[in-house]
Parts: C-alpha cells; structure tokens; sequence
C-alpha cells in the first residue's frame, strides 16, 4: 500500500488510520476469523475507495471543521464492505489467490470465509451508525450495498449466456464495482462538507472512475500474466464469466466462439488461450480499452469541473496513472 | 404456518401480511434467488419471530395509533435476518434439508446461497431504515445482528473442542438463538408504544424463551426421529458441535465419551448412536431438559409482570405451547 500513495503523504496518513482502525474493530473471540480479516487488510491492496473517499472530502468548504475520526470510520466502513464483498466472492469462485496471497477461503476454509463475510458486513453498518445520524446517508449507504449484491447476481445469472449484450455486462459492472467508487466519491465530498452541486459531480466521477477500473481489470485477463497479475488469468472463462472484450470480439465473430464456450464447464487451458488469441485478432480487447478510455475520459473532464486547488490537480494526476493504460 | 397461529387470528393476520410484504420485496431479476428465497418464505417454519413482536407490540399505551405498516415492515425484518442466518448456516454445515425441504444450498448450490443470504442482510437493514428514523434501535439491531454472528462463530470455534464448558454453550446460544427472540420481544414493545420497563421486561422475556427453545431444539436432536424432525437426527456431532444433553453427560463422565470423540470427522452413524445412548443413560437428556425447564419458569413469571389482558394471556399461552417439553 504505502508504496503506491507516498507521492500523497496526507493521503497517505489517512489510509494508515483506516487500516489502524480496521485492525482494532475487528477483535473477536475467534482467533482465525481475526487472522483473515487482519491479513486481508494488510496484503490490502491499494485501498482505493478509502483514498478516493479522502481525496473528494477535501473538496467541502468545512473539511477542517470535521470531526476526522468520523471521516476515518467512513473511509474505512468502505473498504469494509469491499472487503466482504471480495470474501464472499472468492468462496463463490473458489478462487486460490487474492492479491497474490492466498485467500481467506484456500486459508481459512468455506466456514471461516462466510461467517467473516457476514462479521464485516455487520462491522459495516455499525460504522456507518457510529459516524453519522445522517439518516439519508444511511439509506444511501444501503441501497449502494443493495446494488453491488445485485450487480454480483447480475454476473452470475450470466454465467456461460452466449446471448448476453454488452448492455447486460455494463449493468453487472456498474453494480459490482462502480457503485462502491460512486458512494466513496459522494460520501467523501458530502462528509467533507461539499455543497450538493459538488456531491452531485463527485459521485459522479466516482462512477465513471469505477467503470473504467473494471473494464482495465477485465482486460487484464486477457493480456496479463499471471506473475504480474498474482492470480490467475483467464479465470473468467473458468466461471464462465463473459466480459467486455470477449462479448465485443463476440459480437463480430458469433461462430467463431460456440465450439470452445459451449463446453461450459469442461473448457481446458488450451481452450482458454484460444479464446484469449481469437478475442485479441478480433479487436475484443482494442475496443474495451477505447471503451475504458471514454469512461476515463468522462471521469477527467469532470474533474476539470471541480473547485481547482492543489486536491484537484492530485485527483487528476491519481486518476490517469490509475486508468493510464487508457490515455 | 397457518395451522400453527389458527389460534390466535389477529396474530394470524399479522404473519400473512409479513409473508406477503417478503415476498414483495425480494423481487430480483436472478429467477433463481428470488425462487429460493420465496420458497424459504412459503415453507417458513412458524414465523414465530414476527408472531412475538406482534404479541409484545400489543402491550404498547398507542399500539392503536402506530402506522401499522410500519410494524409489519420491521416484523418481516426480525424474519428475514432469521432466514439469511439459517442459509448461511446450512452453506457452512452443508445440510441437505431445511424443515423437510432441500435447502437453498443443495437445490441452488452454493453461489446462489451466499449471495441470497447476502441479500437477505441488505433487505434487513433495508427495512429497519424504511420504518424507522429511530436512531437507537437501528444501532440495536446493527447490534443484535453482530451478536447473532459472534454467536455462530463461538460455535464454530467450538467444534470438536472437547474442554468446552457448559458455560462456553450458554454464550453461544444466547447469541446464536436468544439473541433475536430478545430483539423481537423488545422491539414489539418498542414499536407498539409500550413504556421503558415493559420494554426491558419484554426484552427479557424474549431471551428466556430463546434459551429455552434452543436447549430443547438441541435436546431433539438426540431424542426425537427423522421423521418427526424434518432433518437428519445426531447432526450436530457430524459437524463436532457438541450441544448441552452431551456437554452434561460429557461432564459426569469425560472418559466415556473420549474414544468416539476423538475420531472427530470420522465419526460413525453407530457411534453416534451409541453416543446418543450413552448421553440419555448419563441423564445429559435429563439435566438438560431441567436447564430448559428453568429458563421457561423464568419466561412465564416475566410474563406474568406485564399488564393483565388477553393478549398477555395468549402469549403465556404460545410460550407453555412452544416450549411444553419443558413444563
């Protein structure tokens, strides 16, 4: 983590309180479920919704008059849901490694991974009441969580669907993954004190950040390897799981595809890089990237629309080396 | 269900207005989950947690002037997180049958599992925020519903442990079982208007009722038959939780139970049935049963504190009818 925000040492600082207070709220009797928790934010990624969360809080007029150990509880109440989300996941997809460590699951088993999902959905919420009496906040907050679980179902309901569109794809994303950079951007510029036109705008941008970030992940599984990667590639099809570049190269060549996609199931590696090789000579991954590059696009411009300040210039320089392989 | 509350038609009334408000609102565009969760909601036990926030919502001053849709919404919410705990139950303890039924897990598999139960937590807090503005009981329930996990995951982190106390089963249960008796019983009073002391004594109330009825669901799984239960009998020693009729026997005489235990895992259908026999002659049915006993004695005289009706009347009722094995 430190490596990736030291150019931000305010950022920095703050994502180092949420990870603090991550550790300590999620004691509990059970010394395994506390392990998993704890290596999980440790090996924790970036820690993006949390930093993006700091970032548009420091767009409110009364950002110093706050209460910081209540935009703390926020930021990490985000990263709390995310990492539920991701437990629960990797128990669905039986997925070996997270983060290019093993998984709470591989670790842990299926009992410990459920049951911590859950613990961290309920430490969730019991952030989100001890920070704020906000109630429309709290409405927010759970219909946001309503529609990533919606947008997982969304996915899942597609598995191995030849027939899905790239409406379908973009719905299932903008629920599992842009809806949380959403809520982080609003709740950030709205803890932080913003006037209504920025939340607005803010939610926005985390929106259109959180699209591009998904469809850049999804391509990754056609062009990575593992080692840069840590986790398998090609996973995806494994699942069953038919994203942006596929369902483009798909769309030119419907033929081309319904030997392999038709074993379900049963697909084997070589299949699998069959598939990466025919979605790549079809342009699947060209156009997911001009696709990834409008949204990042999108998210740049409204990012010129904020209040300039020093925040606003990191913002953007953060957002394109996040997204860069899209400009 | 029905056949249970035929007695009392107001409560009745009630159940069938919440069976319909959960059938409403788990309207998803995964066929399957919204199947799965419809078909728990239909073969749905006795909804006795609704049916006691309604008799303790009567024991209110303004029960009259409540908005009665309010309560029916918060009734359906005690359900709910009832059914997302039993489905994430029956993922880890990969049962086969949910009251006589193919649980959601093995007619659905597990993805399907997770993610309804996932989604049962969202529409819980979803309708708590609906109903209420009340700041305290939404951190209540936030609370009960930790408390419910912590619970789970005590038992978890019991399994096979053969140095467990009485007392480490009592911790358990009172967060696995009486925990959300004693939300509804307390929330019921809450919602209905009733006064602070009414409130703590509901509260009460609920938890000796929820300690009472999970000591005697834990004593059938040793005495009763397949047929009666709906569910495979002895089930818990398959998993190593080992509930209060063997902890007691276990107690008088460690010795007796150590070989067979200690093949953990391994443990077979004649083992289980000589530890079923040797539970029952070392009186662990017996000792258990009188712990039930008090814990129902202690529930009645709460009851019989609270203001003289007919509607205190019926719940002294339901509870000796619930818990008869006891009295």
């Amino acid at each position: 983590m430190s490596s990736y925000w030291s150019k931000y040492p305010e950022i920095e600082h703050n994502i180092i309180e949420v990870e603090t207070l991550i550790k300590n709220r999620v004691h509990v009797r059970n010394p395994e479920i506390e392990e998993a928790i704890i290596s999980l934010n440790r090996s924790g990624g970036k820690k993006l919704r949390p930093a993006f969360f700091f970032f548009f809080s420091k767009f409110g007029d009364n950002n110093k008059d706050q209460d910081h150990s209540k935009l703390v509880k926020i930021a990490a109440s985000l990263e709390i849901l995310h990492m539920a989300t991701l437990i629960h996941d990797d128990v669905i997809d039986d997925s070996p490694l997270r983060r290019g460590q093993k998984t709470v699951q591989t670790q842990f088993g299926k009992d410990i991974a459920v049951y911590t999902g859950d613990l961290l959905f309920t430490i969730f919420f019991e952030l989100i009441l001890e920070a704020t009496n906000d109630f429309e906040y709290m409405a927010i907050n759970s219909k946001a969580m309503k529609k990533i679980l919606l947008g997982e179902l969304d996915q899942m309901h597609l598995y191995h669907n030849q027939n899905q569109t790239i409406r379908d794809y973009l719905r299932a994303i903008s629920g599992k993954t842009a809806e949380l950079f959403k809520l982080s951007a609003r709740e950030g510029a709205h803890f932080g004190g913003a006037n209504q036109e920025i939340v607005r705008l803010s939610g926005k941008i985390g929106y259109y950040i959180g699209m591009a970030f998904q469809i850049l992940d999804d391509i990754l599984d056609y062009t990575a390897d593992e080692k840069e990667l840590n986790k398998p590639v090609l996973e995806d099809l494994d699942k069953g799981v038919y994203s942006l570049p596929l369902l483009l190269a798909m769309k030119k060549e419907p033929e081309l595809f319904k030997a392999i996609l038709n074993k379900k199931e049963k697909i084997t590696k070589e299949d699998k890089q069959k598939v990466a090789q025919m979605v790549i000579s079809q342009d699947g991954v060209e156009i997911a990237r001009d696709i990834a590059k409008r949204y990042t696009q999108k998210a740049i411009s409204a990012i010129q629309e904020l209040p300039k300040s020093k925040n606003q210039k990191q913002l953007l320089q953060l957002t394109k080396q996040l997204l860069k392989r899209t400009i």
